[in-house]
């Protein structure tokens, strides 16, 4: 072990696990006897079709993701994220609700109102962004595409411990970027997750995204393949 | 050296250094005494900033890139860039030119057409891709928003030595990945430059875009963040 490690209290990326680092360290030239970096085999290999498959799989027991819920790995960052969600999943003509309680979901709630309809269903900015709206104060659209919501505030320190309730049939989806695996969520609660890796799960770069496959049914046709959820 | 190191002729991902690869492994668990790994560092910090500059200002030097030249990390692969590169560089109303010459160059110009006017140039496909068009044989728009080609089709096995050379005013824009940094060219014939690093230049993940300055401007306001070059 190092003596040099230090103890990182850093908000943007987190540590990562010691084993961690020290099992990439010691694969780093050769990929469990593919005689190759991970970084120079195929996406299509075998050995590589493993990583993904197993990280799925740890990931799907660890938070208790239910069969009917697909597992993706994108890039980008949540930001993406922030205009991929309306490219995907607000139909035409459909409006899509956000709760506006700091910086990152004023973010992707000006993201996805450059793409078309977007409402507030609450923003807290002229309250400085210091409290989480009451379930009873959102203003909530019944035919709304989504209700999207940020389950942490890094910067301005407000987080959801139990989700926002969506009108019925609205799918809720939520940015937990910066509390994704640190508690048990109920996922059945969701249309989607996602979340940028690098706080709690994994290095930046890599975005993880929970959808239920219902939701994927909805995707428009010729959205350009890698804006494309399905 | 590892003794099992092999020879890589896969099509995907090629090769890295195996100085590289064992500087990286060295610096697993304390990047240059921050006692980090590179994964953990902020990308605010100093020793990232670095790193970014250290490697633009090597690529600038080993590629002749002028001065009026950005270079950015981007990431989706080159595949997403066909889809950006419409969106940032082809105003509305305008058609922009595609030189079809195989599987690639096919995919770059579909994705256009999802997002607006698009038009071949060129489009080898009924000969099997088997050969390059002549200069004299392309149909060019002289007011084309931009005429954008493949140097090297990795499949079909046809690679551009000389640029096509668009019409006086129309910015040449291309998708270099698989020849990218394997020999000199000059870049001030282009507008934009871009390739996937993983076949010559680093890890897959990563995309080098080398854009003229001048092209910047012509970009339109309210893209969503991540997908504007600016």
């Amino acid at each position: 072990m190092s003596s040099k490690r230090v103890i990182n209290f850093n908000p943007g990326p987190a540590a990562l696990p010691l084993e961690v680092l020290q099992q990439a360290q010691a694969e780093m030239l050769d990929y469990k006897g593919t005689g190759m970096s991970v970084m120079e085999i195929s996406h299509r290999s075998k050995e590589f079709e493993a990583i993904v498959s197993e990280t799925q799989t740890d990931l799907r027991e660890l938070l208790g993701i239910p069969a009917n819920y697909k597992i993706l790995f994108l890039q980008g960052g949540a930001s993406l994220q922030f205009a991929m969600v309306p490219m995907n999943f607000r139909p035409a003509g459909a409006s899509a609700d956000y709760i506006v309680i700091g910086t990152w979901s004023k973010k992707a709630f000006k993201e996805a109102g450059k793409l078309g309809p977007t409402k507030a269903a609450a923003n807290l900015e002229a309250d400085k962004f210091n409290h989480l709206p009451a379930q009873s104060d959102l203003i909530l659209e019944p035919q709304a595409a989504y209700l999207h919501f940020t389950s942490n505030e890094t910067i301005h320190g407000v987080e959801y411990f139990t989700e926002p309730v969506p009108p019925a049939g609205v799918p809720l989806i939520c940015d937990a970027s910066s509390d994704f695996i640190s508690r048990p969520v109920d996922v059945s609660k969701y249309a989607m997750l996602y979340a940028g890796a690098q706080k709690n799960a994994g290095p930046a770069g890599v975005v993880i995204g929970i959808i239920r496959e219902d939701l994927l049914e909805k995707v428009p046709v010729n959205l350009p393949n890698l804006l494309d959820y399905k």
